[in-house]
């Protein structure tokens, strides 16, 4: 069976700056709950994020004056940076390698999104700094409650994965398979060749196209919360154990899910059903076997 | 027929701390050879060096706060850096998919390199800055001629490529295949599990490594000079155009090539040759194909 996760948040590290030791600590007990799987028969593919990771590498670059790397290089390179981790910490525990393919999707120069940066990247700017860069910055407010200034990017649609067939052949081999990585590296494909963009492609669309690519049965976003919920964060919170994609999108529909957070994920899930798949999930980042087991999170059934 | 090319020094950035920019135009003109290639029917295994990428993130480690990250990070890091702009520049030529894979090479805890860090990485330090670090330095002289100091780590020689099953089922569906850059990510594979290591590999013995593991007729070391000379650098420099592998090892034993420049690289050809292989050329970078074909570079032939 062909099982796609989506390795989110905790998964990787722990929030906040975290360095490589405390990364490898949350990607060892992610790789354990990966083996069971592996170990279970399953035909593994993992994708992973890299807010905090390239957010780290674009501060890093602020702080120095070694010649700048553009957005879609940096990218580029915490999908190596994770990717490394965890092809060696699945490596170790299921005795096969595991390749981590650098992994660019398509998106559209035409992408509304392109009109409306919105994903903030990167670190704290003052309004000086803010001025001086020759990208787009938006006002926002640090955890200390002050005024600063953040680059913004836009978020595109991806449309297609450009190492689908590699990574179709890689996993046709056995092995687990690490691709798509920050959601993968945003291109434009046109006449005039490939060209990497300044933006930032959502991880769990790009996960989802992965699966559809390599026609996976089951679909898991693996996330900092056990489920979805109705009515998060407040006393009415309900876990939604089991949901037709029908109930999900009147959830959707009445605006039940943070727009960064949830809404995503869902949407993901239900374009995964749409295409075919059998069963999407969503759950946390230690349940990964048993959700895919149907023992844990959200399960989410095609209409 | 299987081709492995070591992509060294002009094939991927002029001399210098160079922008993406520059690095992407040698990357182009690098493509434009491998792209023959692939027309003539190769089928491509590249490999690549990462000395100035390095270099660059480990300054860039001094210069920031940012959690710093252990060397193997860094050399996964520059191998998608590298790779991403490599299988761009190629996907755009042939209409193929090229995948990059992030790898690792096991080295022997034992090997005699861990004894004597002999390899200097990253900037330059001043007397403080060395004694303050946790790491070896060596003493050097700057481009400007003063006394200063760098950091230095071992150079162990590779014994497997841990990646070698997903490279070869890459190959075998005819696309071209990045691998094995920097020489790999040095990691030891113990009962303990696998562990990266603070060295540096040798990317030639490396690319023999990979062409072994795939097989491959041919071994062409991309780089800066276009063959190997005798008298090297003197009144009598005389190029090399074709010679046994027995000729070669004479050159070798009487110390016509430059340790840290020549030697490596034929050394890795004749152990190429010596394990079955049917040609190994070391050429120009821009004499990729046409050293292929036999009209350019030094012609290494097995005894």
């Amino acid at each position: 069976m062909r099982t796609v996760v989506a390795l989110g948040g905790n998964a990787l590290a722990p929030s906040g700056e975290a360095t490589i030791a405390a990364q490898r600590e949350r990607i060892e007990e992610t790789a354990d709950e990966l083996q069971v799987l592996h170990e279970e028969g399953h035909d593994l593919v993992s994708t992973h994020g890299n807010g905090p990771q390239v957010g780290a590498l674009l501060r890093q670059q602020e702080e120095s004056n070694v010649p700048e790397r553009p957005l879609d290089v940096l990218v580029a390179e915490t999908q190596a940076q994770i990717g490394y981790l965890l092809q060696q910490a699945i490596d170790e525990r299921i005795n096969a390698s595991v390749a981590s393919v650098v992994t660019q999707v398509a998106v559209d120069p035409e992408d509304s999104a392109f009109d409306e940066p919105s994903k903030p990247v990167g670190p704290y700017l003052s309004a000086e700094q803010a001025r001086e860069r020759d990208f787009e910055t938006t006002e926002v407010t640090t955890p200390e409650g002050e005024t600063a200034y953040r680059r913004v990017v836009p978020s595109p649609e991806p449309t297609r994965i450009l190492e689908g067939e590699r990574v179709e052949s890689l996993v046709a081999d056995g092995a687990p398979v690490v691709c798509g990585g920050g959601g993968g590296v945003p291109v434009t494909v046109g006449e005039e060749g490939i060209e990497g963009v300044a933006a930032v492609v959502d991880k769990d669309h790009t996960t989802r196209l992965v699966a559809e690519r390599v026609d996976s049965e089951v679909l898991v976003m693996a996330t900092d919360v056990p489920c979805v919920y109705t009515d998060f964060g407040t006393a009415e919170q309900t876990s939604i154990e089991d949901a037709t994609a029908a109930e999900m999108r009147e959830h959707l529909a009445s605006g039940e899910f943070g727009e960064g957070s949830m809404q995503p994920k869902v949407r993901a899930c239900l374009r995964f059903l749409d295409a075919g798949g059998e069963r999407a999930v969503v759950a946390g980042t230690g349940d990964i076997a048993a959700a895919v087991a149907g023992d844990a999170g959200t399960q989410i059934s095609p209409d």
